[in-house]
């Protein structure tokens, strides 16, 4: 399949890197390609910059957000939450018409420190609000509720034995993450409901960052034990 | 040991009903003692009311919120998240104090509805603050997590394979709390920390109530996989 991800960090990455293993055509999309390429700085986390990955990566292609999206079957929201709605209007309503947007988004508010806060909640949610802004996507919440090696890699641990939620208002949109996801390795994929229930999934990051806190790793996940 | 169990509703007597089991001297706690008997009709999930299980439990006491307390070492916050603040100051500052408090509430709102919303979240939380009401108090966040019967009776439950968590900022009070979660047949009990992230285990229940909708049950819980 034609996948565009939009994004060019850790999730980013993770996703290209583990789509085109699995024989899909990447388009990694990103705001401003020589910028990208032009930087030579580690990211926050000290990991190299995106070049260079981009130099172990040939068969991954880097595009402006709206080449990404225009080319694609599916698209990938792997931006910060809090650009998300940003990221999509600068890959153009006409590029994302009809499509699948899998949004594994947080709508993490780190201005006033560690943990962040949310900055929708309870009453709406990010995957709500992108839905709201762009009738024209279908958008399926999932895999935000664990680290990005983990969103693409659940075989890593305890060989999947962990469930990941979707949540979105078309059954075939739906249909199509899921798969992707039992393609990833997933093996509980729990369909929540509507895209409303993307306010159980987001808001859960409350006790995901505490657990990632007292466990001392983001190398876990939770189990639906039923 | 002599254990408060403030509510008479379905979380107070499955708390009950187990801590006599095993052995401890339970009083119940209520607002009116003599109402509380009197009442005979069913409750709004059409349980029988108190007084007919007060029958077949003769060795708990039904005694005041203040009396419950005064005679207890340690008191189980079992009342709805909206009241329980009340509640706590019926029972009065002298009989709380110095006294470990097991919070098993949720700040639920229902007022709009299904899903109820939270009325506190992400920057405090309902075990915060009565923590901050109630100084006197060594509050322990824990077991808000899962249904009544799974708080008390886990290995009801693939034989208690879930996890549990506990918040607070009195190490002493956590490890009686944990002690009693051990009791009970908890097989993983998680510290998440000081009292402050008995936020994310209060947020968790926007994802709770989802997975409960999509799975029709309440009997489940989540296993923290690492």
């Amino acid at each position: 399949m034609k996948i565009a991800v939009l994004g060019t960090g850790m999730v980013g990455k993770a996703f290209a890197d583990r789509l085109v293993g699995l024989g899909h055509e990447v388009t990694v999309g990103t705001r401003d390609v020589a910028a990208t390429m032009a930087s030579t700085e580690p990211d926050r986390r000290g990991n190299p910059p995106y070049s260079v990955w981009a130099g172990d990566h040939p068969e991954v292609e880097l595009a402006t957000f709206a080449e990404a999206a225009g080319d694609a079957e599916l698209i990938v929201n792997a931006t910060s939450g809090n650009v998300s709605i940003a990221v999509l209007e600068a890959a153009g309503r006409d590029n994302l018409a009809g499509k699948v947007l899998l949004d594994v988004s947080n709508p993490l508010d780190g201005s006033a420190g560690f943990p962040p806060t949310l900055f929708v909640k309870d009453t709406d949610s990010l995957g709500e609000q992108i839905q709201a802004d762009f009738a024209e996507l279908k958008v399926v919440k999932a895999l935000n509720t664990m680290t990005a090696a983990l969103m693409v890699n659940p075989r890593q641990l305890a060989d999947g034995q962990h469930s990941v939620f979707v949540a979105g208002n078309d059954p075939q949109a739906k249909e199509s993450v899921t798969d992707l996801l039992t393609s990833f390795g997933h093996t509980d994929v729990i369909d929540l409901g509507d895209l409303s229930t993307a306010r159980g999934a987001e808001m859960y990051l409350a006790l995901w960052l505490r657990l990632a806190g007292a466990l001392h790793t983001s190398h876990f996940n939770i189990k639906v034990v039923r």
